[in-house]
């Protein structure tokens, strides 16, 4: 069976050398380039449909059909604390804002949770004259605690 | 001298009694309702003039004024990874969609980041019938790698 | 204002001196001994009619009242593996069953989680000629990973 | 010597390809499907005929048989605090309501702890019109803490 | 409310004061001296006649005895390895010859525990002309893992 | 030059299938079975005489009598603190009577230590009615602080 | 694809064997020696042309070529602190000196951060008859925090 | 005795106060700004002349002159890694740059390594119409590895 | 009762005033100038005798004479790993000299330890026109592995 | 080229084999035997004429010469705090010792450190009737803190 870091290997080698965007896969699938990208890198699951898509765009065969469908054990050997530069930026936004969000989402909904599942995301290149930038929206289900 | 903690409390307080919500506070300075509510929290620092604002409008005195333009040390006495659940829901989204992001930043602009310094953030409340939703923004600079 | 760790002080005081069980507490509001122990505890956040029903059982003040409306963070100043035996309990059978339970929930309903926001859970003592028993019931939403 | 990894890696692919349910493989054995899950994913060790039942079943040989045998080092390899969401939800709720579970313990029984050796879990779905719910019942022995 | 540190203290002190040892305590309640000194620093229980009696002896007052009968948090504040000589050496102990003890409980009983609850302790001064020894017998229940 | 590692995995293989436990293991070497298994778990290191014994009577050959002389790097690549549950019981007991055994050790030698090295161990099973128990006796030089 | 490591090992070898200096490099691609070490020991991106000079100048094929242009995850694999002598004294400086850094960085600018992006570093060695010193230029452009 | 943390806050709400920069500091002792600012902060000792002018300039008595000559223990109380955005990107450039920074010194002088003890440290601002920069230089004596 | 903190400072602040040094404190006692440092400083015990001659010789009353005495948990409150320079060396000594002293010491004696117990430490300062050294002479018993 | 780990595993296998000390090794190329051991476990570099007189005296190749002549990143691969008994004592003695030994450097010379890097250590066995001894003399250039 092919492991999830083999897949995401062939995966990034075929994207690369033929030469397709995550947003031509999202196209593909009808999906978000954030959401197939996730996949593909091993940390959400596809329909065997999705796969089959997946694999045919980039010529690859049935092992990464089946590995696509796989349940992961998500952010599997990571360090706690990102070392790379971009990923730690959203650990700092979290040291730096996090009691900020959590007063905002209190008073504007309640007690709860902004979900981390039933939630998508975004992420754009905005040009701007003076650098570009990125915008990155987040959109998930609030959930408040229930009582019982 | 009062303390960031000493003056965040004398704000929440005094913000809590008057039932002043922020974005009252952010539009009676002419700013957003979060960079309000961080600068209050004690990770941002306001202008004499905005200081005087915010204590005016609470009733709050000098010393608050005061404490408000003293630039913090970010982030200090926290845990590396948060325990409270509305918290560690964003570290969750970097372990899970972590190296999806730098994927795509990184194949839509270059290597770089995006700043958490040149940056702004919203959050929203959207009403949905099958469950409210929270929707965040983040809008940062993106920074490419320099060569030199 | 009072702080959540005076406000458990408080009732933990008022409810051995008066001898009042957690399930005489939660029977007085209508909820789960459980629910409202967490609420005493600082977790939870009462509505103001139950926190003075709660405030009003123990014969607590107007403080205690205002400390059980205020949104809680929560886990603050634990240890990230407890060295408390009942409660290390916990995080060992996550060491040694965690990968079942994943392999179950999994394979009879989908990728996701048990929530742990809209989640309740009781807590039973089993008389047992062979030894009392423990037995704990955890009750949360299923939420499958969604696609966009 | 097999390996438990290699163990379980041999007994998921054979499972999977013959499409064999937990469940299945629970009431061949007359165990739990829990129980049995934990033993081929390498926590729990099972007689010479319980290991033989279960390679008969999925087709396997003698050196799953002896694998299945072998007592194993319980969570091994694992971070303290697991980054998969389905898993750290467990851990969250022992941060949330850790202090209350062993309040309410502590009250009903006394000081002491639920046992985590002696032990059993269900794992059910239960389906909902309002969204499927997953309920988990641990029932584990109480021991008190003894005087000598 | 005494908290356990504070009874701890007051406890430690009369009883140098007064010179009584660890062994007069235990003979005078009728329990070892090992588990009287564990319920004096605050991580075992007392009943209400044993607390009585442990404070009649040092001449101390009913907030000590009230103290003594309160479920601990065990192990509370305590570095998750010690750097105190005296205490490390049990945790050394384990690095060095924890898989010994592994395999042999494992061969003469099964895959199973020793129970810290179920559980006594001596500690005994060995007089040799080589050099005293210390003498430490543990004794706990065997708990074998349950199957269901 | 066989790794101890391997060596171990060789030791460990030979015993299963020539059904030789640790105490024949250890009355053919002429010491407990507690200090020859720490030995074939490459924690201590044998004189060539025990060494040969050893892979004498289980048929192994000279690298396995070499590897059995190397001085070993003790506790190499474990946790600090273990998940596996019979383990974990050692460190909850230092973290649960900790205070206790240096209270007792103090008092009843003075300052200073139970050696970790001039040590011995004995695990025995203790049948029992009521229950199979282990008993666990340490036995160490007492080692007091020098002034100098 | 080879890999960033495999990448390093190469050109080091080719550079060791061909006595090629960090400067020579530098020089040959028109930037600073500082960069070019940190492309090569893959913690920055080359375009193509300045990877093919690069593995031109070493006698290196096409893989190194493309590897040099893949986008890297800094910092994997690291120690949160190092051990290394060379490499520590800079977390040392900042243990010592950080409160300075930032008090000045302050008073001179004001509340933001010297970018580790848009930044640039020279490592000059200084002949001095008192012993050779080593001077290290950070140039980082200022990024003060955003109001919004 | 005035402690080190109590001189610090002291010094700072005079400076303050009287609105006097470390430059200006410095050069009322002679020395460099950043040089004063450690100490002031508690991280290097004065001598008793330097610790008179400084006192004197800001009007404060004996007892900081005597907390400024005290020997510190330095970096007490930080976080391993901080979490400040400033300090962080110190980190971060050795995350990014250590091995680039030692492969340079390694190659230029010899194994050795940048004295953080025999060094000095400047911060400047430089005005550049893109944006103000922050270069920071770092002197510190080479000290190779000695053989003996 | 004086904690050692305490005690610890109320020595220190006699010391500096009445300006005597760790010699002459040992002198006084017939000690070595670290042992008594160790034990002024909170780590080690002295006698009732030694304890009088401390205190007289600083004026200090009882309560230092007793605090003298009590058996310390050494090493309480510190980081794993310091951050003062000082202090940091030696463990860097441990990083890169560590398998050097473990090879050596095997070599010589056999496999076991150098006493941190019975143990004694001289440290001097050794005068050298190229600049004054430190030596420090670490004599500790050899204690070799017990067989049994 | 020949890494470290495989340069040493290389050096003791010949070692061993031949029964060379390392003083012996050291007696042949003018050396301590301890800085001799140091390079040939990876932790310091030999010139390319001591690295032939190692090589040769042992019988090794030209690939072991050049692997001890490469600068190596010190302390890599190990646990911040070891669990090997021999090496854990030294940071025992820093917990024990540590405060003491920066009081006594601090008041017999100033404030600065004893130098790691212009640094030797000797080790010896002392025999002693009851009892050999382990003597370590660490001899390094004190480093007093600049001013600048």
């Amino acid at each position: 069976m092919l492991s999830k870091e083999d897949m995401t290997q062939a995966i990034v080698a075929a994207k690369t050398e033929q030469n397709v965007s995550w947003q031509a896969m999202g196209d593909h699938l009808g999906h978000s380039e954030v959401w197939v990208a996730s996949a593909c890198l091993g940390q959400n699951t596809m329909s065997k449909q999705e796969a089959e898509l997946t694999a045919g765009l980039l010529g690859l065969g049935p092992d990464v059909v089946a590995a696509l469908q796989v349940f992961p054990t998500k952010g599997a050997g990571q360090h706690y604390v990102p070392t790379d530069p971009l990923l730690y930026r959203f650990f700092e936004i979290c040291y730096v804002y996090g009691p900020t969000i959590k007063a905002i989402i209190n008073e504007k909904l309640c007690d709860g949770i902004m979900s981390a599942i039933d939630f998508s995301m975004d992420i754009e290149k905005v040009e701007d004259p003076k650098g570009d930038r990125v915008k990155i929206t987040m959109n998930g289900k609030f959930l408040p605690y229930k009582k019982w």
